[in-house]
């Protein structure tokens, strides 16, 4: 019997879907949360909560892990919706790459605050960035109080946030040892991708992540026209270019991973290489069905993420979920493949490895930090529950999450956020897609 | 200047977005309402509402016509998670008959009361039904105040239902008399399918559908697996053994038509056959993707729809919008295909067209029946606005919805269901769902 304290939160009248090796649920359980850290999970009757500090009453909804999202650049909240259903290159050129040269620090601070309102509202409790003027996105994070891996895109040419790519090391070189002691951030090493960074910043970032022992993350084998490109350049596919150079190690994440081959796939498990799945951002750009099944069955750590809220068009990880199992039973034409069970731990478990969190978050467990959600069940659409994994998959939305902690805080309670003021927030944001809209001469409908 | 009356209601402080035949949008717009009839849509400068009985304020939210759901089976939702990612034959054999041969005229009555719950509470105020015992679907459409189509499912083998095809034809006799006269309520002929019906049964069918001017609606090419059985029975494939037997018109609805090819849809667009469209169950089951941007191509009217709550596993025409927008550019490597007005259209107006409703609802226009949906889009993931039709099918959900009429009535208000007990409707599926349970001896998870 655990005898909660006086400081401890417990959570009780739940279903504890813990996401722990075993995958064990418990239909009547609880949680207890000290400070930051859980330090019981369990059966309702194995916790005493007499002296406990507070009692939250689950109201017999699902109590599980904070959803983790592997891929993001936060700020394109900026541009949500703003040129959807175009040629990848008149999206791009057109439109993404003239609005984001109007961006600076403030303007990204914006949009990555909407965007952890966004995705607290909606269950996510940890997210990896990246895009531009990151140490904007870090500062918001911070005042959110979220849990995320950031890093400022580099490639080989001038960037708008830090100039030359020297200064491009220099900036990340700052945010490593800006943010270090930061219980909630951890800053990566972001190249952009193989086709916009030679050899040579490849090479040295990868040094900087080894010399810092941080993440390295990189869009890798997104679209077949990328794949061609690098043939083209270097005689191999993306990802075999990466690992001739010799950057690919565990602690490299690959975003998409769209176009790879059963030869790509052995090197990404030979390499202990992470992937992350972005179906909805590939299926909206076209850009391809990543084979996942294919690569959880050669042992590659794959997680969730939904890209950019431009590409998407937003951060709902329950509804990526959704897409994820889908996808790949019509790819396959095989209603088996990708299980509901599978999606859910690519959305927690696998994508805090794939983070190199998962030590910290990832399931319920005792010794783990607490990142926890309560899914509201007394909704029409989760009714009735006969598979818990089945109805987080394919019924519920991120506007069911009734109660959010991270790192034990309690930043969302009965669907409202508690963490900052989400008016601002909306506010703050209408205000940059104004000036936007001048700037870059935008009519809309 | 239209002058509100004392019986009208005004809605005011919205962009509405009309969906009528130019797509026309009015950025500070209002719809007045009187009795069931819409009989303002304009801007707001156009309407005195100063004698209106009331004032609706949008909140500067999307006002909208109520979304159409073309195919389901409502009272699917007894079976919502009970089975999913498995082969079919196992989900369907193993599953879904045993669950379905417990079926009574309570349990579909439980089980539509709730979809209809979940629909309203969407943003869905019309749907298509093809079910047993249907004639506790129109009792629970008509306690919900829901407008439908709504017809008793037909096939050569005895129903749970009816019994013997021939109680099925005078079953179906009765429900188009028995229902006749309601406002909200259409009875269509619903033979199951060309594999599970034969040429006879469906010659009557479609004899019955022409003696009562209603629509006929059928599942069509669903699968590879049905066009090979019925090119093995037939020589044929199934559209092109609907069209020999004479049966294909403009009053048939073929739900899914995934697989057909070239001819076949030739033949659909030469017969005005309607198509609804369900991409989330296709996906789910392994189906296959329905050619759909060709058939558009090719002049057929296509409508959306979420198929049953086991196959999908919700209701939400919100999330079946993105969905559709998104399957197809991936399918086609093509990131214009299906854009967001497309797919809008084919939950509105083209689904309206496609149950023979087009001149009652699908959009907001003056004379058509006051089924208005309002949007709020002051919410983090509906931040910033650029674009109404990319935000309501890329960036929201059911959730999203605030108020809801249908025919005139307020079913729906600040996200709460006014037409009908909600909680009485989920403890009832509740009931049904251990009854079932025990039945079946399902274990969950």
């Amino acid at each position: 019997m655990y005898k909660a304290q006086g400081r401890d939160l417990v959570i009780t009248n739940g279903i504890v879907v813990t996401q722990d090796d075993a995958g064990s649920v418990f239909e009547n359980g609880s949680v207890c949360v000290s400070r930051e850290r859980i330090v019981y999970v369990g059966n309702a009757d194995g916790i005493d909560a007499g002296s406990a500090g507070r009692i939250m009453d689950a109201d017999g909804g699902i109590i599980m892990p904070g959803l983790i999202n592997t891929h993001t650049h936060a700020a394109m909240t900026c541009f949500r919706g703003l040129a959807d259903d175009l040629e990848l290159m008149d999206w791009l050129n057109n439109n993404i790459l003239p609005a984001e040269s109007r961006l600076d620090y403030d303007k990204v601070y914006a949009g990555t605050m909407l965007a952890c309102a966004e995705m607290m509202l909606s269950g996510t409790t940890c997210f990896s960035d990246m895009y531009l003027f990151e140490d904007a996105v870090a500062a918001a994070v911070h005042a959110a109080g979220m849990r995320a891996v950031v890093g400022e895109v580099l490639y080989d040419f001038d960037s708008p946030s830090f100039g030359t790519i020297d200064n491009g090391f220099e900036y990340t070189r700052n945010l490593i040892e800006k943010w270090r002691d930061d219980p909630l951030i951890t800053i990566a090493v972001e190249p952009h991708s193989p086709y916009l960074c030679a050899p040579a910043l490849l090479e040295k970032a990868a040094g900087m992540a080894y010399e810092y022992d941080v993440p390295f993350i990189i869009h890798l084998a997104e679209t077949k026209e990328e794949t061609a490109a690098i043939m083209n350049r270097y005689g191999r596919s993306p990802v075999a270019h990466l690992a001739d150079i010799g950057i690919l190690s565990p602690r490299v994440l690959a975003c998409h991973c769209v176009d790879v081959d059963e030869k790509d796939i052995g090197l990404l498990k030979q390499y202990g290489v992470k992937v992350s799945h972005n179906p909805e951002s590939n299926m909206k750009l076209a850009s391809g069905i990543a084979p996942v099944p294919a690569m959880i069955d050669a042992g590659v750590c794959v997680g969730l993420g939904t890209d950019g809220p431009a590409s998407n068009n937003n951060l709902d990880m329950f509804m990526e979920m959704d897409t994820a199992a889908k996808i790949h039973k019509v790819n396959l034409l095989d209603p088996t493949a990708m299980s509901a069970r599978t999606v859910l731990k690519m959305a927690t478990r696998d994508a805090a490895r794939a983070l190199g969190l998962d030590r910290e978050t990832g399931s319920l467990e005792v010794g783990k930090k607490a990142d926890i959600v309560i899914v509201d069940i007394k909704k029409p659409h989760m009714t009735p529950l006969y598979d818990v994994f089945s109805q987080l998959v394919y019924s519920a939305s991120g506007s069911d999450v009734d109660t959010v902690l991270i790192n034990g805080r309690i930043v969302v309670e009965n669907r409202r956020l508690l963490a900052f003021d989400i008016t601002e927030a909306m506010d703050g944001m209408r205000a940059v897609a104004r000036e936007i809209s001048t700037a870059i001469g935008y009519k809309s409908n």
